[in-house]
């Protein structure tokens, strides 16, 4: 039985999705107010700096809001930053209840928006629809608890597991439908992470394209295009290459020289012939990177699992075989035994065009 | 709309299914008798050597037979074989009308038993869900047309492609439920074939086992053991391998030696380092082989593959990550680039336990 709070939660969720591929590094925030079982405010947040969903709700309600019960997915801030605090702004509208899917996942914050509704009287109930707050937010939830983005590799192969032929040919693996789908998580995306190999042998540009054809992306915004981060561990990133010649780019090398190409550069410590990914992840999350989305070959990608990097694993499977010359998808020389292997809980699986999309969460457990 | 006549076919195939295990080589059969929309008579055919669906169902109705219509889902067959013609038998029986799923799949007998039947003055309809009888015998009907059983691979993989580590461990990748189906699939097949490489590294009975705790295998039935072939072009079974303790074994090998081990040997010409598999195919439906099993490692499968005998993949695709130093499906060393990937047409794709069971027919094109 779906209650009547959660009935209106899941509207304030549907409601927080329109803000999915725009506001970016904030959280994609909904809220509804309800006044004797009617909507009587809808808001959502659209983009950074501009109004929070609870304030775009209240404005939509005007006066009415007095008395009103707020639906929010997201725990009310309760500080300033590029805007006021939306708490203050609750108060004065006088609304009778909230209802809270989650708290702030900042542990350090966390509860002191309830708790300042609370002391001006106001009931607040938390943890309704709570799980589906979460996934709506998966890269802020993790850098606001654990100061590191949220990291989605994506993965096109073959049903027998190959990425490219041993030439390196991959154009295309996947159908035209399966592509298009990839648009959508670079959109939703804060980055896309690849390594110097892809950058070499495929040129890509790795941003987001054809949005103006899209119904699922926003037309009246303008298009946020992710940041490209390439991990360049020794530097070869040539001069001539397409992804600098539009667009944001990111290098992340362990060679420590001022300046390349008139590139943004991080230098970070080396870590068996790589750069130490982990510390990347830190830094991105101080840059208030939410959701990593790698694009990369078996180097990168094997890389990222040893370090326990992926959250998520999206891999697109084609029906063809491409047989045992042509390249896998995980680089992990050191995983010998069965017992190493890295087990998934499939959390999606569905057809897209004649591919397939399989969403999973790796379980990490034994070292290798 | 499923008419009356698909409705007592669709019985008459449900009871041609319970034949699945036992009736090798002969076809799977089923047959209705029905009289004013009342079902009079039910058979199928139990195992090689006893009575055919037909008189079975004749038996049941009795009497009642006469002016019956007839629903058998294989035409009924015109001459002696281990058991006198079916033909002789409606007539005899006085039944209306006959309807026939699907013609003999033998084109140089195909429609004879019809025309006996109509000669007799027996009004005769086919092809009523004949799709559904074909799928119930593709190896008796590929037998038939071709001169070749048809080859279902059984592959188990993890979701990057990998069947064994590269240490040869394997030991298990899929869940007990996939491993219990994979049983299903051993006791509908004429023979199970495999290569020397996997005998060398697994030693394994490849046999059907615990039927007695299986409900969908026939308790009141010996259980039949498909032969065991083995594809050891330079002779190199060692002689305490374990398949040779139990049941019936053929090696096929290219060393033309009167015996070895005295196990059955036919010898074959080779071709690119393996034997001719076409030719074996050839010697296999000669000795009425209906459904070969392929359980092998990627030597075999990808000869068998180039060799465009493979008719059904069936896929055991388990959750986890094995990393490219693991062991791939498909040995394909001419596949050099994707206009030589072989397409795959996916037919069924279920879970089992943990582990995703994917049914694929190989659309060969190219030559690689």
């Amino acid at each position: 039985m779906v209650n009547v709070h959660e009935q209106f939660m899941a509207d304030a969720l549907r409601l927080a999705e329109k803000g999915l591929y725009t506001t970016d590094p904030n959280p994609r925030v909904g809220c509804v107010l309800v006044k004797q079982g009617q909507v009587i405010g809808r808001g959502w947040h659209q983009r950074a700096g501009e109004a929070h969903a609870e304030i775009n709700a209240l404005y939509e309600a005007g006066n009415e809001a007095a008395g009103a019960d707020c639906y929010v997915t997201l725990e009310p801030c309760s500080h300033f930053g590029r805007t006021p605090p939306c708490v203050d702004s609750l108060i004065r509208a006088g609304v009778a209840r909230v209802f809270v899917a989650m708290q702030d996942p900042n542990p350090i914050v966390a509860g002191s928006g309830i708790a300042l509704l609370q002391q001006a009287g106001i009931e607040v109930h938390t943890g309704i629809l709570a799980d589906q707050a979460e996934k709506l937010n998966p890269g802020f939830c993790q850098r606001m608890r654990m100061g590191k983005p949220f990291v989605r590799s994506k993965i096109a192969m073959s049903l027998d597991g190959r990425t490219a032929m041993a030439s390196g040919e991959s154009k295309w693996i996947t159908g035209p439908l399966a592509r298009l789908d990839v648009q959508k998580l670079r959109a939703r995306s804060s980055a896309i992470l690849t390594g110097i190999g892809t950058i070499l042998a495929d040129d890509p540009l790795l941003n987001v394209r054809g949005t103006e054809n899209f119904d699922w992306y926003p037309q009246n915004q303008a298009v946020r295009q992710p940041l490209r981060i390439v991990v360049d561990t020794d530097l070869r990133m040539p001069a001539n290459a397409q992804i600098l010649k539009t667009g944001k780019v990111l290098l992340a090398t362990a060679v420590d020289t001022p300046s390349h190409h008139d590139i943004e550069t991080i230098v970070l410590p080396s870590l068996e012939h790589s750069i130490d990914l982990s510390a990347l992840m830190t830094v991105l999350a101080q840059r208030e990177i939410n959701e990593v989305m790698v694009e990369a070959g078996a180097v990168l990608n094997g890389a990222l699992l040893r370090s326990r990097l992926i959250d998520e694993l999206v891999i697109y499977t084609a029906p063809k075989i491409m047989g045992n010359e042509a390249r896998g998808a995980f680089e992990l020389p050191n995983m010998t035994t069965m017992a190493q292997n890295i087990g998934l809980k499939i959390t999606d699986m569905r057809s897209i065009g004649d591919d397939w999309r399989i969403t999973a969460i790796p379980e990490y457990n034994e070292e290798f």
